[in-house]
């Protein structure tokens, strides 16, 4: 290593040493941190990320970046990250100071104004600020430059290499395809889902996740499980990749598959390569690729019916009353019931499609001049009851929803989406890969499927973009079709 | 306020947010971080106290410190607050970076030295470490410079204005007046406290021990309580000071005992004055003064009859099987029983003071030359003998017990003593001050207590040393009288 590129991935490791602090006040913030410790909370994170701003911005490290960005002695590795961290240096010079103040006067506030209007069920209380925010985007996008759209330049913030036109493609798929195919399901004669609103022991449903997490191989000692309000998984570092869940007495549905949902970007996490903490090939590739791994956990593996047939015996000792005399093919299709809905994040596996192809047309739509924020609720529930056939009862449970416009994402929607169906695509080359996947996963051991995710997709961190891994791990690009096999596959004899 | 003393404080305000993220660290490596953690939270907290080291000694900040100390305009306050930190300053000046490096290496080796040592029962693994540690300390010492005694400038560091003379006369009435009293309870007739270790379920256990610290006035939104192995108060902030404790579910003493002395630490933390973050006027005065609200509350509170007159009822409901039919004096005798021992951690109220006699004896004796360090455990387990009467039975469980010595810390073990009669001269005061104090307490009402404690102790913060709080408090410097006092008037009665 030369002392120039030794420089390089010190102070990018000091970066990241900064980020993972940031991370645990993260996580302490949504986990454990007392009420009145908001004020000193938010002190802490902007003195940290001021801190790494101006360690990432500082023009000493411009200049090392810039003398290695034309060192050709590198190795491939090291050329490739080098070239990320320079073109995230090029794109953060690009906003002013004013710009960032004024960004994050707007999103703060936003925040708040998104919150009253949630609470009290009045669009017209978030309406002004989400206009600032849109226009912000906007502003932002021109200063980033893009090619063809303007809602490219935030989609590459998320995953890189996302284009507007790529994502009209796949939606189009989801409306063509998908949306029929929902509507089929739905004229069929129902699933009955009733015996999962039994009563079920929250310490019971626990100690099932985490023999769940033990068994996919979730290292707990590089890690660790918490209740939180909304699940999440946040990681300091690949030795300390952590999650949260919540339990429903009443549900059986909460606790298990957020775990397990959790638990596939934890593990993401855990298997990156610690030796290059804080550089590029140390880091998740996009927001689709960690969503890819959370979904194949939580619904290829996690809601298949040979997962369930290893797996099934734990639910059947803990919670005999309900599930010792049920099969588990009834048990199968109870979690895996479609049941259209107003609720995002509770929708099912397919439906859940649905919701992200209304927020990518409204995104596009608003970058385009083609809708005004004062018209969102109306638009939302025309859109709901077109593609989903529900009545939205309130604005609460419709447009305003989800936290994401509030904190300025825009762009980040569709990487949900994104994550299914590279999830589906990964699966299905795993399948091609481990002989037998299926009938070893019915016997509990999944040790091999994590292997090949390690190998093809962790250990390469961000050295690559989501498209190129996929290329390199299934011999193309994204392709709808994979998804929508799947869940012909399945719901075909779900639904039989 | 001046504007250069608007900077003098900010600057501050930014090192004390520095360390409260420190501080977070610190609590979560106690109570959940995973083991595989430890290596970059060691980078995580490396980095911060770099930082932070960097930020105090910083050339500019420097000449705001040195310029506001010629500056007549300040207010009484503000001019403590800059002699304080111009005081600190002029001490981190006086080491080179070479020792501070040598310093570091030395104590982060000896740590692992103890803990082998400890471990495998064998004193002469840590010998050289300690020895090495006690070169330090000496070192220290000359560099910091002294009056009279090379034991008070590391007394200075825990304990601001106390000595080595005043310790010896502090000690030499342990050893005149406390250790002839001990004898004469173990002479007499020993109370049962065998109704303490019974079954009491955990989660039982950690419900009393919440309504105790509500009742206390512990402010359960600006903190938390969690488990950790060793009991423990961590403050990031007055609006984020926590407590850990432990249970034992065959020991009642464990927990509650821990909960009221760690909630006595943290209520002095939540009661510092908020507005000056940063700045010594919101820093604990010493760690005696700290040890004297959590010996109060843990002892001449927690312990008192009065105390459980008021709370007895808890126990009754809660364990009816045991408490049901016993008389709150006998549990009062119970929970007073005394018991020579050879750990410090497990001492009643009065042997816990020849614990320290014996560590202070011993700290003056290495830096007087007077004994060598490899004669320590001879040295230790004689002292036991002479005034506990106890055979230790190894080193483990002797000398190596204490973590202290191995991070270098000589002089902080008297800080234990000194709480404990510091926190007896306040009780007496605050019951001449507090018209009917101990019916209050027996009617559960202790927040005029807290309050007078807030007003006298907690919002003074380190504007004074524990020297002066204590004569602006009492009328007088600290007088081990108070504690002989109050440890006759008691145990008399419990000895009868």
């Amino acid at each position: 290593m030369t002392d120039q590129y030794k420089e390089f991935s010190e102070h990018l490791r000091k970066i990241g040493v900064l980020g993972s602090i940031g991370a645990l006040l993260g996580w302490d913030n949504e986990v454990y941190k007392p009420e009145k410790a908001a004020g000193i909370r938010a002190e802490q994170n902007a003195l940290l990320s001021g801190m790494m701003h101006e360690e990432f911005t500082s023009p000493d490290f411009e200049k090392i970046v810039e003398g290695l960005s034309a060192d050709k002695s590198l190795s491939k590795e090291q050329a490739i990250n080098v070239k990320k961290v320079h073109e995230d240096l090029l794109k953060q010079k690009k906003f002013s100071k004013e710009f960032i103040q004024k960004q994050s006067m707007i999103i703060s506030e936003a925040f708040g104004k998104w919150h009253a209007a949630k609470t009290q069920n009045n669009f017209s209380l978030f309406e002004e600020s989400l206009e600032k925010v849109v226009a912000l985007c906007k502003e932002s996008a021109e200063i980033l430059g893009y090619e063809e759209h303007p809602y490219d330049a935030l989609l590459d913030m998320y995953e890189p290499g996302m284009t507007t036109k790529k994502l009209k493609v796949i939606f189009a798929n989801v409306k063509e395809q998908l949306v029929p195919y929902y509507n089929s399901l739905l004229a069929k004669k129902q699933v009955d889902n009733s015996i999962l609103h039994h009563k079920f022991e929250k310490q019971k449903q626990w100690d099932i996740s985490i023999e769940l997490l033990k068994q996919m191989g979730y290292d707990f000692a590089a890690g660790r499980q918490d209740y939180a309000p909304h699940p999440f998984s946040v990681s300091m570092h690949p030795t300390d990749a952590r999650i949260t869940t919540r339990v429903d007495e009443n549900n059986l549905c909460e606790l298990i598959w957020s775990s397990l949902h959790e638990g596939g970007h934890a593990l993401y996490e855990q298997g990156l390569d610690v030796r290059y903490f804080g550089q590029p090939q140390c880091s998740a590739a996009s927001l689709g690729i960690h969503e890819s791994q959370s979904r194949l956990w939580e619904n290829n593996v996690g809601r298949s019916l040979v997962y369930w047939k290893a797996n099934y015996h734990l639910l059947q000792k803990t919670f005999p009353e309900t599930f010792a005399k049920v099969d588990v093919m009834d048990f199968y299709k109870a979690i895996n019931k479609v049941q259209p809905g107003f609720i995002r994040t509770n929708a099912d596996e397919i439906s859940y499609h649905l919701h992200v192809l209304i927020r990518f047309e409204i995104e596009v739509a608003l970058m385009e001049d083609k809708i005004k924020v004062k018209d969102l609720p109306d638009f939302w529930n025309a859109k709901y009851k077109e593609y989903l056939g529900v009545d939205v009862p309130t604005n609460t449970l419709g447009v305003l929803q989800d936290v994401h416009w509030s904190h300025g994402s825009l762009g980040y929607f569709p990487t949900y989406s994104i994550g299914s169906f590279y999830a589906a695509q990964l699966f299905a080359h795993a399948e091609k890969n481990i002989p037998q996947l299926k009938a070893k996963i019915e016997n509990g051991e999944t040790g091999e499927l994590l292997s090949w995710l390690r190998t093809n997709i962790h250990i390469k961190g961000k050295l690559y973009t989501s498209e190129e891994i996929c290329e390199q791990t299934t011999g193309e690009g994204l392709n709808f079709d994979y998804f929508m096999k799947y869940v012909k596959a399945k719901y075909d004899v779900i639904y039989a």
